[in-house]
């Protein structure tokens, strides 16, 4: 299981056929170098390290686990080497800022990066991911200085980046957070609290480890309104960024958890630690979502690859394993049974992940173009719109990716039968390490209650009406599935204007079908997707493929969209009325 | 997380007020003895030996795992005597012949039993379900010299049971079973091969282990039809059941699994080991599939069970778990924030998890007494109808308690956020141990493939159709969801009926939606169990919150039926022409 193939052939076909990437890339001012030659070359590349650098040390890396002592922490076996590897291969800079020594590649494409090394080691990626929001962040909030002091070596890999926002009692509610900054004379602060949680907080892949840590100010106001953003190196780092005294921080320990073991989770004590101010003064949950929601698409990437492995890996073995007889009667008559590709039901847990996996990677890169505009296009109101945009689709990225994402492992395992449970198969890993993206960088359930709430209801729905409108518009008018997917429109604006209205009398009912209606929303835009990739398909196998995944889809899958409509039509009074003491 | 409180007062009310169980008790002969104060008592000794002997080594169980050194299993601290418990008070027993030392109990009751031990325990109940379905297979099949040697230990658990069946190569399609059984002059049978996925096929906690085990004689058939069923003890006993010379089987490994750890799964080879032929030649597959029955139930509950504990710690979990407001503002002004089970969302997790939890307890009791008449009614036409429906419950039990079972197990520890996926939770432990249940025993593919096909098309829907008719008598029609549940029953009855027709004309539709017909099926009784559930509430807090959770089950759940409906209706084309390369 510790083979990887990468989807190159999908990722063609959606970036030069489904998107028309390069039409985009030639009219965007900072993109000018990308063409479609590059971005193959930067594909490929990419897999040969998802494939030969990440995937061997994958099921190696979840047996081994991190280890703790005495506030060090040592990863597993290779770690080093590969996350080394990733750095100088500029791999932890693709989409960061060229002026800093950053690849400024477009998202449309790095979001396909990132599927194919979360597929390939989710837990080694991690150390990554963090420490690319951990430069976006800094990139977007620091001054010139810091930005010059601590983005190469962060772009490069020889430094990580960490996060530091819960705490015990403060999770989903980070108004709760406790850790204090007292200003220090020399323009520094004192940071002090404990922190819970932190992804790559301490490990041993990097010489300094650079943490973002939310924490209150001494004239803060109650609530999340009175969070600062400081800079809390693990070495102190001189004018000339070379590294000078040990900072007052440490790991506690770090968590046992049900998966992504290969990745440390430390518990953090910020003892007096010296640290700077990033951003404004009670402004740190705004600076810390610029990292958040660079990190929520990252998480959304997450739950797709690991299901894009998983669906191959079953794919693959359901083509070899021999078990019983096809029902109209043997494809291998001459063999002892048929490949149980031959049962309808292993055909329509395959089909069923096919259509979410690759109906979620179209997602990504509606995303990731989404993004491109916001950082590149020269038109104001383009910018503006493609913001309300990605507004509106990263709560979904997040959420719906990794819903669907634990779905997928969970089917790919059943394809294995009983082989499917033993650890050395290696899917059971997939499952594990997919499960902690529904829970952290906000919980599905916040994502959800962020979509319906400052997306959906605050404008009274007109970025949700723009966005269907642009879709609509890309569609062509003699597609098969034209008429499906503009009714399965119709129906979510519907179902938009009838919540607005029902939101206002009843403030718990936003809450109450928050899930349902981030679901509605995600299983119609994937019905765009899967319109426009049928319309794309070419009359290879690969198009055939595709044509009969768009096909099933609307037979199978979109159907779920009913129940959605039909639970989020209810009222809320049953739901709120159980007793508390009942539960 | 080692805390356990059994829902005692819900089993009361299913026994009591929802199925008026002590009615059917009083009148069938084999149940004089069973009164409702005699099952509260056994209710709750059982509770009490769950949450004092099982819970407590529960998650010791799962990090300490069993260890395997040359052929001997040395199971988690605390198993052994645990399980001397079970057998010595009779827990393993409880369905068992009077005549040879059983209990003789209910299965409606036993079932609950079975749910609480689960709950406590699935690692070491599992080797008790082991050894009482070997013994319920010895009891229908075995001699009377059989029976008196080998049911009074299997009875007490001095010794355990083991079902040795899959073979590397024959999983799903036992017809490729390739191990042998040669007859010896002196009656007995030499058995020679390996099997793989033994559930207590080695261990510490008894003297001797009795495995049942599928060979083939030298003259069978090939395929199912060739199959033959032979005891062979680990321990050979004599006459008068002393042990004697070890038998020559061997526990080559033990698998490194994804759960239920603290249960050794074993790696058997059978090395010319002594065995005894049980029931007919060749009639093996018949012969074991009593056995397989048992435990299809049983790995039913063993997902309604996880479930079970799962949403009471969630629910635990979110009374005292303080973080944001409510959307109606402060509940708890006072305190930092409010428990989350002030936000709709979290709400919304637990009330679909108390709805399926539930509704599937009552589905439990509902097959129990069916198992019950099969057993013990005196008139025939009436066993042969409960059988039928036995048949037809089957499937629906083992494959949607176990779906749902994992569907609510993952929600319980989303409700927990972060701290879910943390060992020491214990949480996540529910979600790995439950995995497996949809797995073992037939998948829960197998289980959908032997509804549609064996148990609805082969008779024209005629057992269903009783079945529906059955409910429907039952069912008042002043209950508030009256209409509701028989709308669902018409739409199940001419599903079915259009089904018969199309399955007909294309052999791959069966298979196509046999897991969306067995869901909807699923979700079609549990309508009805919550209309009588809603119909026999009382006005009490407990009552209460069974009626708003009816409500959201109408409102919020039973809604998924009608995407599944949809599904149904979708021809197998798409799904069968894709090409296997693809995949």
């Amino acid at each position: 299981m510790d083979n990887y193939q990468a989807p190159l052939r999908d990722f063609r076909f959606l970036l030069e056929d489904v998107f028309d990437a390069n039409q985009l890339w030639e009219r965007l001012p900072g993109m000018s170098g990308v063409s479609t030659d590059f971005v193959r070359t930067v594909l490929e590349e990419g897999a040969r390290i998802a494939s030969r650098e990440l995937a061997p040390i994958n099921h190696s890396g979840d047996r081994e686990g991190c280890e703790w002592a005495d506030g060090t922490v040592t990863t597993p076996q290779g770690f080093r080497q590969a996350f080394t590897a990733l750095g100088e291969g500029g791999w932890l800079s693709m989409n960061g800022n060229p002026d800093y020594g950053g690849q400024g590649l477009p998202k449309m494409l790095t979001v396909l990066i990132e599927e194919m090394f979360y597929s390939a080691n989710t837990s080694l990626f991690l150390y990554g991911t963090l420490t690319a929001g951990a430069a976006y962040c800094i990139e977007s909030h620091g001054t010139e200085a810091v930005k010059r002091r601590y983005l190469p070596p962060l772009y490069d890999g020889r430094w990580g980046g960490a996060m530091a926002m819960t705490e015990p009692q403060a999770g989903s509610d980070l108004g709760l957070i406790r850790t204090r900054a007292e200003p220090q004379a020399d323009g520094t602060y004192r940071v002090k609290g404990t922190k819970l949680y932190l992804t790559g907080g301490e490990h041993d892949l990097t010489e300094n480890i650079i943490h973002l840590v939310l924490a209150r100010l001494p004239d803060a106001p109650a609530g999340t309104r009175g969070l600062s953003m400081f800079l809390v190196p693990k070495f102190l780092v001189d004018e000339r960024g070379a590294l000078g005294r040990r900072n007052k921080l440490r790991s506690l320990s770090i968590e046992h958890k049900m998966g992504i073991n290969g990745s440390a989770t430390s518990l953090m004590e910020y003892d007096e630690a010296t640290g700077w101010l990033v951003g404004e003064p009670h402004q740190g949950l705004a600076t810390m979502f610029t990292m958040m929601n660079y990190e929520r698409l990252s998480v959304g990437m997450q739950g797709l690859g690991l299901s894009a492995i998983a669906v191959q890996s079953a794919g693959a073995y359901a083509q070899q394993r021999l078990q019983g007889r096809a029902p109209a009667g043997p494809v291998h008559p001459d063999e002892s049974a048929d490949p149980i590709t031959a049962h309808p039901d292993v055909r329509r847990m395959l089909l069923v992940q096919r259509a979410l996996v690759e109906g979620g990677r179209a997602f990504a890169i509606l995303v990731g173009r989404e993004l491109d505009l916001v950082r590149y296009a020269d038109d104001d109101d383009e910018r503006e719109q493609a913001a309300a945009f990605v507004g509106l689709l990263t709560p979904v990225a997040k959420a719906f990716l990794t819903d669907r994402g634990l779905d997928c492992c969970v089917l790919a395992q059943q394809v294995f039968g009983g082989a499917g449970f033993i650890v050395e198969t290696g899917v059971e890993q997939f499952v594990r390490d997919c499960r902690i993206a529904q829970i952290y960088e906000g919980t599905n359930g916040i994502q959800a209650q962020d979509l319906i709430g400052r997306k959906v209801l605050r404008d009274g729905g007109a970025t949700l009406s723009a966005f269907v409108d642009r879709l609509r518009a890309e569609l062509p008018r003699d597609a098969r599935h034209y008429a499906a997917t503009t009714a399965e429109f119709d129906r979510l604006i519907a179902v938009t204007a009838d919540l607005i209205e029902r939101c206002e009398q009843d403030p718990n009912l936003a809450g109450a079908i928050a899930t349902d209606f981030l679901e509605l929303f995600g299983y119609t835009v994937y019905a765009w997707l899967w319109a426009r990739m049928d319309a794309c398909a070419g009359a290879d196998e690969f198009g055939q493929a595709k044509r009969y995944t768009a096909q099933f889809y609307f037979d199978r899958v979109l159907p779920r969209a009913d129940a959605l409509v039909r639970g989020i039509r209810a009222d809320s009074n049953a739901l709120m009325a159980v007793p508390d003491a009942m539960f």
